[in-house]
């Protein structure tokens, strides 16, 4: 299904918030992220990655003027992670106030993946595979169609380059209608509730350790040279 | 020295180039990279990253229109992976004469981390560090003051960020005068012009072999859905 | 409270969408808006207008190279009316086949303002004011902090400028901290919960009414001069 | 005639100018604008919307260089409404002067519409029509080719959308060739000097009375919450 | 006074089309310029290179578009200079409609400096100089405040660099308030409205003939390699 | 061959810096210009005006906030002149610091072109002509390919617009298939290593002197109007 991305990351995230309490202030999932790759495949809406980079930039100086200094990005969206991180790296170096900050981004399969590949039989999350399949059959099992997933191999996949999970070594750039002939990768067929379930709750508890943890990291000043001048 | 990231990345990549011959064609090291989370240590020049963005795909179209369809981005600056991975991951979107040929991008100390870990005492490439300064040790020794080398702990390394090296779960951005006071990181002092040497011979390999098998890797027609509506 | 314009017109569109079923597509709300006059007042997160104007188009284009032709955009948020206007103008001028297509854009309380009026004490729909109040009582009354409604007179309110409802003759631009001591406006101590349901009822109408009709609308074919001519 | 909102919109502000003394200092009229819309038919000179914005905020930011504090932007053209405000509301956001400062947005058609209308046979203004032609026969008769005038019916005209006056409840985004094969709108054939010279006269009163009223009108100071965090 | 470059340009351009009949069709003069290094003097209404150069590129693709194939642009101010040739340089690359068209620029006072200099003191055209004040004497002569003109050594004039005229080797970059104290440049005391009249019929002369054999300049098809390449 | 006007222009400043010593600090030659002019011709790597100009602001940016502040800016590319004018003369009017200091841009052939003549046929330097030839064969002889030179007559040269040299009086905006069929400009075949000499040596001393001159030059004040207000 579309907005599977949005869904998973939603899960984690509320459960999460509803741990921690009054310690996080969560703000709703930005489902409008950076998927132009998979446009070929019908239902996708989408923004540019440098149009994105915009965006959490944006949204990154409204949270720091409201005077937060501690923010994470979640996210649980592949074509977003190189254009969040472009957004977060050229904000600290426009902007002290963010530089004073921790903008911290991560992606949820990152967290922890030698915890999480536990019980499963692929690698690790690549896209529409075990994992996330999994995860919606526990989260949101009506939207799942089980019998029309269609498994195949991918059309590159070597020694240098592994797009069924983690462990590349150079980055190859296509939209996916060239690596997929059906949209799926990785092993949907072994996706079931339990795993999914198994998944989403070591994934919170990271969640919740990595806010847990950020409120006690140390401030950062400036060790560096005197920046008095002026950037920009 | 300032210039480093340059003189190491030539040096890999003209000895790639001699070995390989007619097999390959070599473009100059684009020196003006992102560097901005620099800026504060005299003598940096740089763009910000959403402009090293737009100078990659120019680059990169400007050879795509000469006909070239296997082109290997060979990276040698931090600051740079993520700007270059925007470039491309969005220029193969709004292109389909890019997403019909091969953009590849890595970073030299990505290729082969184990291997090059041989013989050194850190975990992994960080920044003037054993690495680097080994290699220039045995590149260009003339421009290391390796009298005045200074090293010291870095602000934030911990079990999410790992500022030294290889490992981080998350990521952080801050500019370089939050991190480190000197401007180098992990262990300069165990650098050895012999490591460097050792080093360089390993990258020069392992690139060398990247770009022959390049030449082979299949041609990646379109296997998904008929995209014959014009993007944007 | 915060999210107020994201929780009305999602309740207006997911009732509509109901009642009209296979006729119509709804994609989530998309709450993140224009909303840097609300600046000043904490808790605001937001994107500059040009910003946003880039990702109406950005969705726009994705529609409508999925195919569709007749596109609604129900906005629910003041900030938000300029720059969609912008987007899906700029669009018809760069798109042959976003000027084929029905853009339309729509304000909820421009539908039918003298019905909505019925049942109300103030002219019209302004921010925080009787109307938003009472939907908020209807449909999310935890939400609404009544007993610490503030109200007070507009700073600017004559017979060009009406800051309180319809009926401005000339546009005066100013952030909302120059127009509201408490981020009110209007009339927000009237409010109902009994006004917000009959209000919620009769808008939801009237986009069922709309989308039902923009089904029938005929074709637009050009009828003016031949534009084989490219633009730009 | 191509040129006729320039020629307008400059004989309304001239005369009020002139009745306005040195209570009021007048820019020439800024005949490019943003007619893309318009662009199939032969003539036409534009620059799309998102451009528009930035020559009106660059103009805008000039004078408040200069120390004004009261400016009135009078237009005279269907499509630079839109693309003017945009480029006001953004500016507000992001310069403390210009929020500081009035900055008025009118179109000579809104000022007062039931006046206008008086001795008209059309609701209102649209283009090319009843009122516009009127005004050329008063202003440059020899520019209007009036045996050449030829009307015909609005592709879209209904209940919601009102192609032809004022009256919309919602926007359609269209380019003129699909609305209209003449180009021209309403009922030009109606048009006489006579009922050019009454509406420029009323329009013209209508500026010179906001002139001397926004001359009046009170600073306004921030009453909502401290600003004096840095906008961005 | 302000506003001179354009009546001065509008003067040259109007006499050239009155001569040169239906060979030729004149745009009315664009007053919003590039002026920013005037900006620190009161009155100055402009906008900055870059947006300028847009500006130019969206009215010449106008013009392209109706079928024009031969556009002059004839200038007038030295700040456009720059700018406008960024503008058609960069069209041309963009555009095959734009490369197979004569988009010339030029600047009046560079048409025939050796003609206009004759009965001239000064060496060359500066900025309200011997020549610009001579032709506001001509031309409006109630704007020309002679009893105030004040005239001052420039703070930089060198072998290199000449800034009261023409035949400067190196370009260098400062605000007019680091040049000049009153504004002026060059010798305005020596104006006079006869050089002024002698300067327009020269200057008109030069555009006229340029205009007439621009007509005559052969259509240049593309001899160089053939580019059936897409370009971006 | 490619690459010929970075060869030459860094032969010229690494010559110069040789002789001025600590007097001068030189940066890399930036070899990705702006070339698309070229882009028919195979081989050419390019960014457009717009682009490069934002590079060369990045890159004076850098320069000054490390507190230089005389710079001098030296070109070997006709296709970087406007372009880079562009960019420092934007520059100054955004920069308080960046008008504060000297910012020198120049072209090498235009420093001194009566001395560069003494010896050549060709009245000035084109593209790949008697001048650029007698530098490559006095620098690089191995890369002329002498024995392949082709001249050919210029598709357009008359009285306003010299393309095989120095002189004109309009500019034309044309790629350059539409003017050279080889690629070559001038008179290449009159090319001698003996002259390239002569030439190079005449520049170096040309530059040699503007830098030891530029570091006498006096400090620019502003000695204008005070410019105490914010300039955007």
């Amino acid at each position: 299904p579309v907005f599977v991305d949005t869904i998973q990351v939603s899960a984690i995230a509320e459960r999460a918030e509803k741990a921690l309490g009054d310690r996080v202030l969560l703000l709703p999932t930005l489902w409008l992220g950076s998927s132009h790759h998979h446009l070929d495949f019908p239902g996708t809406v989408s923004v540019l990655p440098s149009l994105y980079s915009q965006m959490i930039k944006s949204v990154a100086n409204c949270i720091l003027d409201a005077g937060f200094k501690r923010l994470l990005f979640l996210n649980g969206h592949g074509g977003n992670k190189v254009p969040a991180a472009q957004a977060l790296s050229e904000l600290v170096c426009e902007s002290e106030k963010a530089d004073d900050a921790y903008l911290l981004l991560c992606t949820w399969w990152e967290l922890n993946p030698e915890t999480y590949r536990e019980g499963m039989e692929a690698e690790g999350v690549a896209h529409a595979c075990e994992y996330e399949t999994s995860l919606i059959l526990a989260l949101r099992p009506e939207l799942a169609a089980v019998d029309q997933i269609r498994e195949g191999p991918m059309a590159l996949n070597n020694d240098w380059v592994k797009t069924e999970g983690p462990g590349s070594r150079v980055s190859v750039f296509r939209r996916f209608r060239r690596l997929t002939a059906s949209g799926s990768m990785g092993k949907p067929t072994l996706a079931t509730a339990q795993k999914g379930k198994r998944l989403l709750e070591a994934v919170t508890n990271d969640v919740i350790r990595l806010v847990e943890e950020l409120a006690e990291w140390p401030e950062l000043g400036a060790i560096g040279p005197d920046s008095t001048r002026s950037k920009h």
